[in-house]
């Protein structure tokens, strides 16, 4: 069980080489989570015509019915959700509490930059065998956001511009990069990639964002 | 049950206005897709104190093991869904058989354009409240590819630039556009928003495409 702090931790107040998005902790929601995920996987994997896929929708709705018993109102899950100032646990990228997220792990650096390795699977496939588009562009305008937070300049992207130099393969390592390259008033610059591990850039990116937040919801 | 074509539509071969992603089937795959969106959306809705994450983990866990134990290599599931030439049901964006995707339906129209109306859920939040800026590039990444197959040229995204103007809000229904705006050679150029119901442009995009598409298994 790790211990996140309450506060975001940017280069100034945290040692290097801290990880600086939500790591596993040994509690129900995160065990439930990977098994939304492991379910998400599998679904995509299996046979259509051997697995049971009538029970397994059964059994899926019976788990969506007690969870939906004792959901509260979206007003009240949400401060619930955004309660503190540290770390969120439930984006879309690197949120243990999110089943869509892959998840990404971030590692802030000593020089600015934050980094993590993630391998993706079929439900983040856009061309044969290769990674979506709009997946890489997502981890990227993400990791933008958690960089700039780590060099101590958090704001909401602006503009986001990504380029594809080649497909990015499914199931091997992926390392996602990013840093604060320059700060002038409230606009923040940002660039950053993704690399399989020999190095090679399939995509990357640069991202111009704007040092306002929406406040969270109390 | 709806009745897709085995080759993709295009403007010059199918009626204005058909349905241009994935529909709907009554088969169990795409009940127990559905069934997992659910199960997603109402985790992240639930109170984590009052419902059973601990027997609910479990639950799923015996739900993806089922899966594991029908599923084939990758090389066999990559062939069986990329089977066939006609609208994929797999993607992250608008595939039926893709647990991830919303999913967005697009309709082809008469002047070329291609559009469809999504609303988003808590898997989907970046700011509190608002959708994620990467999910909105991931939104129109897609849907700038089936624009271009609509008009007739399809491609791989080379270039994708995106604007943020203002939050785009969770929960309400959201309409995704996007159409080709010009070919030179083999290079396609795309544009779109998505947009309230009012009318107000909450994101825009401009994507630079290349006409040469990764091959399909078989």
């Amino acid at each position: 069980m790790s211990h996140e702090p309450n506060v975001r931790p940017t280069l100034a107040t945290a040692p290097p080489d801290s990880i600086i998005t939500s790591s596993p902790r040994a509690l129900p929601v995160d065990r439930a989570t990977a098994a939304v995920r492991r379910v998400m996987d599998a679904l995509m994997r299996t046979d259509h015509a051997s697995a049971e896929l009538d029970r397994v929708a059964a059994e899926l709705d019976a788990v969506a019915d007690h969870l939906d018993e004792h959901a509260g109102t979206i007003e009240q899950r949400l401060i619930e959700m955004w309660r503190g100032d540290g770390i969120t646990r439930h984006d879309p990228v690197t949120g243990m509490e999110n089943p869509i997220a892959p998840p990404l792990t971030l590692t802030g650096r000593a020089d600015g930059s934050v980094d993590g390795v993630v391998i993706l699977g079929l439900p983040y496939q856009g061309p044969p065998g290769y990674v979506h588009g709009g997946v890489a562009a997502q981890l990227l305008d993400h990791t933008f956001g958690v960089a700039n937070g780590w060099a101590g300049s958090s704001g909401a992207t602006a503009q986001l511009n990504v380029r594809y130099h080649r497909p990015t393969p499914l199931f091997v390592p992926l390392t996602v990069s990013a840093r604060t390259e320059s700060v002038s008033g409230s606009k923040i610059n940002t660039a950053g990639d993704i690399r399989t591990a020999d190095g090679t850039v399939c995509v990357s990116a640069e991202g111009l964002f704007i040092a306002r937040m929406l406040p969270r919801p109390r």
